[in-house]
């Protein structure tokens, strides 16, 4: 992957330790687009993480960043297409075992979530929480924003509207499985 | 835009000085897809372009970089959705008058067109050449390749095939007005 992996590593607090030989969240995606790139499923990409840059040099030509800061992403960080169609998602996890906090999404992405859904794109959230992975898709997520005051997603909707992505072997995280049953389906 | 300019700003050579304010090929793109994104006609983002990191420091709890350098994109540049469908394409410009090189665009991004056509998205070129931009379809960008020899694409191959991008105020290059024209005809 383009990804260097190193980057947001501090960053993932959790690993996955049941059947997925302590990849986190973000590893078990980045090897599970890479199987679906080589095995012609589907392109999907993370995108790089912004910089600002405050300073550069030259060496040999080659300009080197001597100074920078991270960015946060316009958008979800995971976009591509797949089966013809547009797919948007970004990848989330928590420590707390009975609800999922909202302010682990940013306005913007909610912002963002919502075009997709308004301009035909598939775009959903995948969420580590109780050692289980869902997807959720962000019609739900919005739904219950709308409908709700509260400043976490309770598990109990999680469990009843999220769909469980099963992890393997390989891919690691077979989403786009969800994906066809969600999206695809009688296709 | 999430893009910091300053980035790849000496990467790009010329400047469109007509009907264009002196506006650089990248930053009249980017402008275009924050006009789409105002007025909600697409959701169109320049990707931003990968580091790899040698070095970083905490400050404050904030986590610097303190050396990195730049990577290459293992995509095109530009993606997004339009009306539906997954949208991807590059921006090059070149100061010869009589043929575009191909050592201009790299192995992968040839491998990441074939790839999006083959998955039914959107793919295409926008060419800079001779003070007109134009907009070659990935299919005949891949035409070429694949049935000449040459090291460069001619600028009558050009002329023949793409698209005339017309220069604007708001957006300053319309790309989408000649997407309508070759993908969405008549819908």
């Amino acid at each position: 992957m383009q990804y260097p992996n190193n980057i947001k590593k501090n960053f993932t607090k959790l690993s996955i330790s049941h059947g997925n030989r302590g990849m986190d969240l973000e590893n078990s995606l980045n090897q599970s687009n890479d199987y679906y790139l080589r095995t012609n499923r589907a392109l999907i990409y993370k995108k790089p993480t912004p910089i600002g840059i405050v300073d550069v040099s030259y060496t040999n030509h080659k300009k080197i960043i001597e100074k920078a800061y991270f960015k946060e992403q316009s958008t979800l960080d995971y976009n591509g297409l797949y089966r013809g169609k547009y797919i948007e998602f970004d990848a989330k996890e928590t420590l707390i075992k009975t609800s999922f906090p909202l302010s682990n999404i940013h306005e913007h992405q909610t912002w963002q979530i919502r075009n997709v859904i308004k301009h035909g794109g598939i775009v959903f959230l995948i969420i580590r929480m109780n050692d289980i992975v869902y997807l959720l898709t962000g019609e739900d997520y919005i739904n219950y924003i709308d409908t709700s005051n509260r400043k976490s997603i309770s598990y109990k909707y999680i469990q009843e509207h999220a769909h469980i992505i099963k992890l393997g072997y390989q891919p690691p995280l077979d989403y786009l499985a969800v994906v066809d049953e969600i999206y695809f389906k009688g296709e």
